[in-house]
């Protein structure tokens, strides 16, 4: 019965990968929008669009891949900053018109040199919904925790640090 | 030193959550793309749009708010089938026309009872970019790999456990 359910599994899995570009609906622009996420942080990196071709060309070279609504064009991300992006994986939505784009991000992904482009809080605790964060936490994530609390130890250089 | 440090964060803190809405670009349709994520997890669980009444609602009640382009309205997720998400963060991008909500969410986020709309998988290695993932990872996180971890004993059952 084990074994029964995992080849069911494994045959689904195989039938959801195959659906793969036919089942995408672009808009009436041709565009489908594409939320790019950190696949080891899981941080949301950045939200862009993407043509047929870019999703084919992301497929097929293993680099993110977009199109510019301001420049009218095709582009890899990183192609000429290097802050390449690496797919893990690329997922479809129940409405099919909306792409995740999960990637290993290299240097910042946002143009402003920032880690990712959601670098403006305008609302919210930052923490739990219910507003009772014992501590500050908008990221949420280990690396960000991390991170500031090795900016606030250099800032206050505590004893033994 | 350390005490100037801080202080200029927590201003520039300050300042950032003051932009609010003022500074958000909407579309010539009067939208702009939402993405969600549940805070906990870091999983992105759905893409939808919002007007500037959506992002008003969902600042002033802690609840996600969305505008509807099949059905021309405004929608408070969760409204009818009890599935809420509960504002812990709003943040804007760079480019000031793409918000991310991040939020506790209630139940299944997908109306077709999935834990997130993003399910369906078109390309990747669902691992490391490099292709070399000792273990198949889709999600990549800890509560989807604990089910996994979960869902696999249950059907083989190994001794001792």
């Amino acid at each position: 019965m084990g074994f029964d359910n995992l080849t069911t599994c494994r045959y689904l899995l195989s039938v959801s990968e195959n659906i793969r570009l036919s089942a995408v609906r672009f808009g009436a622009d041709g565009l489908v929008p594409v939320v790019t996420q950190e696949s080891r942080s899981g941080d949301v990196l950045m939200v862009a669009y993407a043509n047929r071709e870019a999703l084919e060309r992301t497929l097929s070279t293993g680099l993110a891949h977009y199109f510019s609504r301001s420049h009218g064009r095709l582009w890899q991300k990183g192609e000429t900053s290097g802050h390449v992006q690496r797919i893990t994986e690329v997922r479809l939505d129940c409405d099919r018109d909306a792409v995740l784009y999960r990637v290993e991000q290299t240097g910042p992904a946002c143009h402003t040199g920032t880690r990712t482009c959601f670098s403006t809080v305008i609302g919210g605790t930052g923490g739990r919904a219910d507003g009772a964060a014992a501590e500050e936490d908008p990221g949420g994530h280990v690396l960000s925790r991390l991170a500031r609390t090795v900016a606030s130890r250099a800032a206050a250089r505590p004893e033994g640090s």
